[in-house]
């Protein structure tokens, strides 16, 4: 059997597919769309779309977009995502994962996450504007929370929701600070580093407004689940 | 009538008092223990005590408290607020300061602006060991918070319960981060940032570790709050 | 009789009101007009004021101030606060917050809380241009400064004129440091480190540029002041 | 059926056990005992023990050990993780936690997660020593870093390991950066924020140093693995 | 023998050429366009060329280089490196320099770090898209690595590469961190303190998103083995 | 005649006097005791004190004061400022510096400027805990402060005193931040960045706790008012 | 006679003149444009010049000047340094300033210094371009260097030039540090932390790009020089 | 021919030499003491020593030496580099490598330098004591500086000596930034962004205090030089 782990397949001369990764690391390399012309995201979508079956670009501005779809008739824009999508891969049984965000000014980073996950055949729900300044929306979803496997929580000024959501159930938890604020919250440092020193057990904690990274560390949970379930 | 805000009296040759801080701003004027020698600070307050009838030095260690104890008899120390009181300031009749401490390790901080407060004359409760990992013991208590006229409230690491504390009740909240943390906490950096980058209305800090500040801030609010009275 | 402190109400499906904020955190909801569109910040003060008889948005720009007289005739938008108000809260008796700032580059920070403190039924005066360079401007005011039971004290570059205040009257000060300055003033960083590290009593700070987080304050101080008065 | 989850039990005056947070946590509470007295650490521990029938603390000196050891005979410290441990949760079926260090210095912190993860009731190996400068010595174990359910990957000084082993292998990667290194380590600040901005996906983060909370995420990951393999 | 080392040439009045460099330092003086309009950029490149027989600017906007062609025909412009050549030094016999970059969005500063030093006479060979997240794309090169005089090693965000070349030939590298990243990448701060924490031995760093200098100590490594070369 | 500007003299093995300092920067060397051996600091003192006929060492403990006098008689410590003086340059006529010192706890620092300005023959005055906090202390001595050539203001915390100053009178002021302070002082920033950031002209300023820096630029002020008065 | 130390002059509503500053402070209020409109600075440059016979405004635009020249014929806008001057004050006898610049990028801030001076009346001289990679051009400046009352240095990048001046000659140096640079100069903090960690003596620091207010260092310098002339 | 890249070596169960480390980076491995008990260092030393026939510990204390020489009478140690010796590399012929330092508090770091280059094989020459304050004692030697093939420059405080010698000569620096320094030198944070930004060319630079690092780049440069020799 061929061993496509370290498998390379060139696009024209500006990339290289990690073709090998998703046997790899499980999961596609996906399109960084924010360093890269409108006509490059188009070529590496269509080539990935031609090799996978489905793609992903995130951070894709409406010009990025314009430029896939003149290629890829099926690729689908979400402006608040900013994700492209062509096609997805197979949904997959088992595992749900949750996420979460603390105001309206998070969504886009809460929705790249999310739709990322979507994208990798998981089960996402999403349960918005549940901010620790009107705790009650929060303490009305405990049960849903603790019927998650994973949860993604998104927060941006003090970064306190994990902390909370951290104490109340026992699922784990992946913190994703945002950028949202002004003044002293200096670009998403004052969220994480309140995500960082979370007094609640169970937070883990990405990048400033990485959504995309905290869908990958939420698939590897998922995809270990499902991996273990078959061999218990 | 003498005006005494402008008037100072010379301690040895290392120290002047500024005997019309009281007149001016509402509060005496109090030892800083921790640059000072033993010898300085029981001369110090020495002449507090013989000038003002009471005095306060704030971080204090054991030895200081022994050296104002050789020239005060009267002279308390507490080693968790690290205050030597000697005397108070006369009981005030309205208000009600509440100090909240989200775990042990704050104690010192806390202690110190309650100890402070109580000193200055006001009427002064506690309710520590409520941090939001266990957010129940909190929320057992929001009735006694609502029922104060400022709280102080003293956390470390993410620093999160005056966010918490101010969506719960319409009390102006003075938010007190300590160093309490390892880390990224950097020395309570974290607790500050995310008290300064509160989602909650009615938040407002004073310095790292400050307990005895935030006890100056809501002295003054109670202080208000008595004077108008007399005046409505 | 109803409990109204936990209850919500959809707008569209892009915010949800915390319609229950002002019985249980004295205050409504505000709208945060920087991360929103035109025509989200008009549904949202429209449905805001059907419901509450009143309604604020803060960083609004003239396109969100056309937006909303688009469809609220009484919306009044003003360009340096960048408040656009829809009517005011009930006015209230008793308590008077005095505004001040350094320079004439602080006053849209001013503005907004002072504005803030109108529209909430408070009494509020302003004291602008009284910097610490011209100490003569400020030293020919004191008794009207002592003569307040709140101030909120705004000042960019390094921040002293808090300190300053507090060191000559006894009443509470909110110290709001500004982004104005160049250089190492780090975007405000030079003047809230100042003001955290005031050597004056009674000083208590808020986020940079945060006019309505210092507004927020002084109107939960006004407003126990008023309580209390009631109680005595 | 009682419900214990916001259960509370006081020890003497300086403490209250959340008796509850296994039951909403997943996890009993431990004894961090960097800021407590040897005595108080005793004391704390016994009460764990008799109510828990186990009990961990955490940053222990030997001194905390002795005042242990003196009220429970089963008390055993390890003074490298500096754990006091005294019994253990029962054994649980199912899933693997791998623990990995970079160098010998990043021992303290990779012990404290593995000694947390095995009292916890997990199954947990270690791979130490297996530093990116001998990139071999990591390449040679990808097998089995590849059959883990989770990974913990502790690094210090630039922390690269954590996207070395997020490249090779699709297990979830919690990255546990080191205050290891001197300069411009700045504490562990370069390896914290290497490690954030991994370019390798499955990676979170938590705080500098911070082997327990490492082992908390880890083990909610197992646990949800045993959870839904109970209900698949 | 004249002594040029100290001699200097004005241009016009806005620059004064520091003629000496190339017999002092071993590499001629640069325009650095950034800083400079499109009519100075080409007035100083055309008096170096004239003087000096070939002319480098670097950062050039397509604005600049089209003022350097309406005075200098044979001026070249490359978008990607930003830089403007005009001829070139003589060719050097002996040495080879390699460029690596980790990723696509690294290129620009991989690219003016190469084509400096073949502007400069040197032999340089390109590696690109070899990042640590592909590992095994780098181990295929290792032969080619070794084969080198001096590694350029050029990435962004958590910067790991130059420690994991470093750790497996013996050749000196030149690490330059890029800004490419978001969030905590700090405009390149995180690999920037990640090259300087480097656990391999042999890396050097220059300035974020500096190719050039990276160019400069490269060619005075190669100079020094030419000129050794000669002498041994 | 001999120019002295570029000569050295070797003390043993350790140091290198740079005897022609004095005629070059208008100031012989002095000895920075804390990163020596106290025998190191005795050695280098006689040295200069034969050379020069004085010396100076500053930051001296105890220890370093005793192996002084063991080797110099004539050696004087004094504990405040950590200098230890052996003579003084002869007295100079004309000018007048003045130190002024915010707090008891800024007056090493304040000490170590006055007295390195005494040494070099400079007259000094001191004006001591004049901190803003007690306006009225500083304001009772603004005729002395207009009737100096230089003053140097020391403070810590937020730093504001040389603001303060130099809107009150015309004279250059160097401003001296101390590392007096605590939490978010970190260690002296705070008032650095008040200072740099003054709203006030005239102010300039030296490192942190650089008390000897600003007798440097004093003393340069008074020597060329000095220069000039013999020229015009 | 009149104090005229302490009298303000309204300017319609915007804008208050300290019109005694100029007593107080041995310099006239000037216009910062950069927070202003061009009608406000063309307004205030008026009345200014209206009361005290000439005025200046810093950090200009084309377009704030046009609005000067608009009501002020005399109005003269130098687009390098940014200022916009009506007239001058009167000349003054003795005293040369000097205003050293590294770099061509650092004339923006020398010549606000330099144009800043000249305004007020002082002797000022130029001396570019001699930063520190061409060292020799400095040297052979060495002798005017030293027959300067004050040396003004302005540099970007690592700062160093203060440094190298300051161990060169005896005269008193206000270092400029500028934000120019890129990378980890950190928009200026890297020469702002070399020049205030200067080696050599007699160095004091301003703001980052601060030329104006080197300028008033520098002015009141040679003011003391002048009134003491008179007085000796 | 066995290829020993990779291949490890176990010391008790505490340490596992890469043994393979010279043969892949030229270089053996070195113990790195400050983390490690005088007995590890002894035992690894010694384990060391028997595999490759020398050995060499950095950052050592008297402790660690003296546990050295119990199990290994040949080593010898240096309290100025803090260095243990064991043995030493063969002499290697052709190019020399000199290392400065800007004062005598730096000799810690450039001792650690000259001593690890010398242990390694190659001929190291010092020049210290040549800082920028006396800038005469450089200029004197700019001949030997030239007639070098790498030259390590180590200054802290604001660390401009590479900057200087990066101007005067063409050979490649290796900048060491120390923690030399006090205030806003921030622990050598103020001379590492100093040399970052150098305006020289041909200066990089490696880790605060990091005299081995730089040590390490020197040795591969030369060792590159000799290689190439070979081959030309």
């Amino acid at each position: 059997m061929t061993d496509h782990r370290h498998e390379y397949d060139q696009v024209d001369d500006f990339a290289r597919l990690d073709v090998g990764r998703e046997a790899r690391q499980g999961m596609p390399e996906f399109v960084y769309a924010e360093s890269k012309t409108p006509e490059q995201v188009g070529a590496i979508l269509a080539r990935m779309a031609a090799r996978l079956g489905c793609a992903l670009a995130t951070r894709a501005t409406p010009a990025h977009a314009e430029a896939a779809r003149a290629v890829l008739a099926e690729a689908v824009y979400d402006p608040i995502s900013r994700l492209i999508r062509v096609g997805a891969m197979p949904r997959l049984e088992g595992g749900l994962a949750r996420v979460l965000a603390a105001g309206t000014s998070d969504l886009p980073v809460a929705e790249e996450a999310a739709g990322a996950l979507d994208f990798l055949g998981n089960r996402v729900e999403r349960l918005y504007d549940v901010g620790v300044a009107g705790l009650h929306r929060l303490l009305s979803h405990v049960d849903e929370l603790a019927d998650s496997d994973v949860l993604i929580v998104v927060a941006g000024m003090e970064g306190a929701l994990p902390t909370l959501v951290g104490g109340l159930v026992d699922v784990p938890i992946v913190a994703v600070p945002t950028s949202v604020g002004y003044g002293a919250s200096f670009g998403g440092l004052s969220a994480l580093l309140g995500m960082l020193n979370s007094c609640a057990p169970g937070v883990s904690v990405v990048n400033i407004d990485n959504g995309l990274g905290a869908a990958a560390v939420a698939h590897r949970i998922l995809r270990q689940l499902r991996k273990r379930h078959a061999r218990f």
